[in-house]
């Protein structure tokens, strides 16, 4: 038995005992005329459902995507990404924890402080330590590491591209050497998905080449019909488990081209085709400038389906946030809230605060007299510059803290923005307050 | 205003302009019949007032002892230390927070997890960055590290004792240089008492001479009186302080003089003369054998006043915490639970375990299945493990979780012996523990 409470452990087996799930509901067809007041009684219906009969979300043993509101101008959504391990509201913000921990914050923490619905763990890192098959015997990553919301893995393909040097791409997959002890190892197609289903992942991602920015046309167009190959390989493979399994696990396919929009949509139309359970635009966040980057989600977003969830892997900073979910993006997952705020930046409803600057050697207040985060409510600027100074734990900690409730608060207002169709005004705020701030 | 809760700020704010409290209430006098019922009745009281009256607790703005059993065979001692930030079950161990926080733990898991109702911090360390001044300025080190609870500093004279080399020894003070930046200070008897004024400690220490083990009899005796002398100065300058203050913080003078019991007994009856409101023994874990650390605790217990709390400074490991409080001592602190924490040691109620090992590889079970503390009730073995492998903070948070409990815990079960007048049983017990271990 693991050492986590009754409730628990209990919630973690019911849910890995529960039989076959039923297929996806159907969801509308593509384009329908935006919805208006009905979503209203449709959260009030999941919302009283939830009360009446808990146990029916972990009965819930699939993963399906619910539309709750669309903006009419921008195409942004508002939506509840239901899963094995709880039902998520969308857009959503994923913290990461590479090594099956976000760094310096309990279980505690993220699940009930801050309400952090699903995170982010690293196949590549956790491949190589502990090893898929430890954790699989102890029960899954969820019991592992004590998580009882849901978690998304990625493939390894982003960490092993950026093992230069260290890694060699086949049409089979990738040969690479640890970081950790300088063994090879091979990541396929299939081996990545049974990699993630060894760790019980709510949703896993098809292994991708991500190329490095910039490179020419044909090798991105090499690498992204490898990509779809993997794709194509990885969801054979994955329906071949689904079929043989007890448990239910998403995998979602990652939309390559570098910085080519006609690669892309070639890309996307290819994955569409595959039919999954949601769609990933990759090969972000890789040197290329941040315009950039929201074309290459722009070339793709009236190609992947409306009524599936799309994730931009790897974005992005805080005012970019409401830029991708204009462009139709439900999922983001970035080390930036963790990396920044143990390096002393601390994001905050003003904009960034460098916590090592002598202004704040006596300042009294929070970081964020508008947060609500345990760090703004109970310590100032002034402690935390001095933790950060004197490189104290306890300062990454609380700082993480804060900045990954800054991100989600954003996502929150951006949900709340679109449910209420004031999502145009809303963006237009952010973008004139980054410009206020540059 | 600080960021700390508004429920919080008052409570300090009350505190600090409380008028000047009356002198300590008188004790009984040395050496009485040990006390058997009464002391049950007392306590009930006390908890009686304390639920009807919760505003007494601070108005109580005074160091006071109470004590609630004592131990027929040994001499160990339970009892009640009122401070101005609350009352203190004793024998109590202080958790240590060198920088103005216990490494990797909050105010949270401190104050309301853990349960700890008094911490130390470093005078040296805080004198030096972020200073004294600025800790006045910030309201004080309560309100600067957002602590509800008591605080005892010492003097700062350990560690500059520690930094051989860089500092010289007058019979005026001590002149050294900081760590940080080379900078030359000078710490005399009345600075530290004002430096620790400034930070607005519940419990001030003078500053001692701690020589280095071994000396010689001759140096360990200049050094004893020199210490003796500095106590006397120290205690002029507090109680001057004291008459122009509206706030009460205590001065514990400090019993130095080696491994020499003849200078222990001189050293402790000079001090007694200053009728202080309580006494530390100093000078141990200076690399003395672990016997005489507990003789030189002996060479004192019958000079120091009964009726006045008996702090052993900086020890001890886990079976040792009886030990001493079997030779009276009631206060204690050790940076040995966070250290060894971090470094990967974890005390268990059966034994030392190093989380490392291979065997904990897939062990699922708690480092501790009788421990109650988050950690254990939350994670296993096996995953503090990967975390401490992988060289994530989280491990170092959790584990100091763990390791101040358990020492808590400890305390709890000493003074619960001492209550139920089984203490010399709990002691056979721990003894032969210990020897099984061995």
């Amino acid at each position: 038995m693991l050492c986590g409470e009754y409730s628990f452990q209990l919630y973690c087996a019911d849910v890995h005992k529960a039989p076959a799930a039923p297929p996806p509901r159907p969801l509308p067809p593509q384009r329908p005329p935006v919805l208006t007041l009905p979503f209203l009684s449709l959260r009030l219906s999941v919302s009283a459902v939830k009360i009446l009969f808990p146990r029916l979300q972990s009965d819930l043993s699939q993963i399906s995507f619910e539309l709750v509101a669309e903006c009419p101008e921008t195409g942004a959504r508002a939506g509840l990404l239901h899963t094995p391990h709880g039902a998520i509201e969308t857009p959503v913000f994923m913290p990461v924890g590479t090594h099956a921990a976000v760094k310096g914050l309990s279980q505690r923490d993220l699940a009930e402080d801050l309400g952090v619905k699903i995170l982010l763990a690293n196949t590549y890192h956790l491949f190589l330590r502990p090893g898929h098959e430890l954790i699989r015997k102890m029960g899954g990553l969820h019991r592992f590491m004590s998580w009882p919301n849901a978690i998304l893995t990625d493939s390894g393909g982003f960490q092993v591209f950026s093992l230069s040097g260290l890694r060699k791409i086949t049409d089979e997959g990738v040969i690479f050497q640890s970081h950790l002890d300088g063994d090879l190892h091979t990541f396929t197609p299939e081996s990545t998905v049974d990699v993630q289903l060894a760790f019980g992942s709510d949703i896993c991602m098809v292994l991708d080449e991500c190329p490095e920015y910039p490179v020419t046309h044909e090798y991105a167009r090499q690498s992204m019909h490898r990509t779809v190959r993997w794709a194509q390989q990885a969801d054979r493979h994955h329906r071949m488990r689904m079929s043989e399994s007890a448990t239910r696990h998403a995998l979602f396919p990652i939309v390559q081209g570098s910085m080519f929009p006609d690669l892309r949509a070639v890309c996307a139309r290819s994955l569409v085709d595959l039919d999954s359970d949601g769609y990933a635009v990759g090969g972000l966040s890789v040197g290329e400038p941040r315009a950039l980057s929201l074309e290459m989600v722009e070339a793709t977003r009236d190609i992947l389906p409306r009524q599936k969830p799309r994730y931009a892997m790897g974005v992005g900073m805080p005012k970019e946030l409401p830029e991708y979910v204009a462009r139709g993006i439900d999922m983001m997952d970035c080390v930036l809230p963790s990396r920044n705020a143990r390096n002393g930046y601390l994001f905050t409803s003003e904009g960034r605060l460098i916590v090592k600057h002598a202004r704040y050697k006596d300042d009294e207040r929070p970081i964020d007299e508008k947060c609500q985060c345990y760090t703004c409510r109970r310590y100032s600027r002034s402690y935390l510059r001095h933790l950060f100074l004197s490189g104290e734990i306890l300062y990454s900690s609380l700082a993480t803290r804060h900045n990954v409730r800054r991100y989600l608060d954003i996502m929150c207002e951006i949900r709340h923005a679109i449910i209420s169709f004031t999502f145009p005004e809303y963006l237009k705020c952010v973008r004139s307050a980054s410009l206020d701030a540059e």
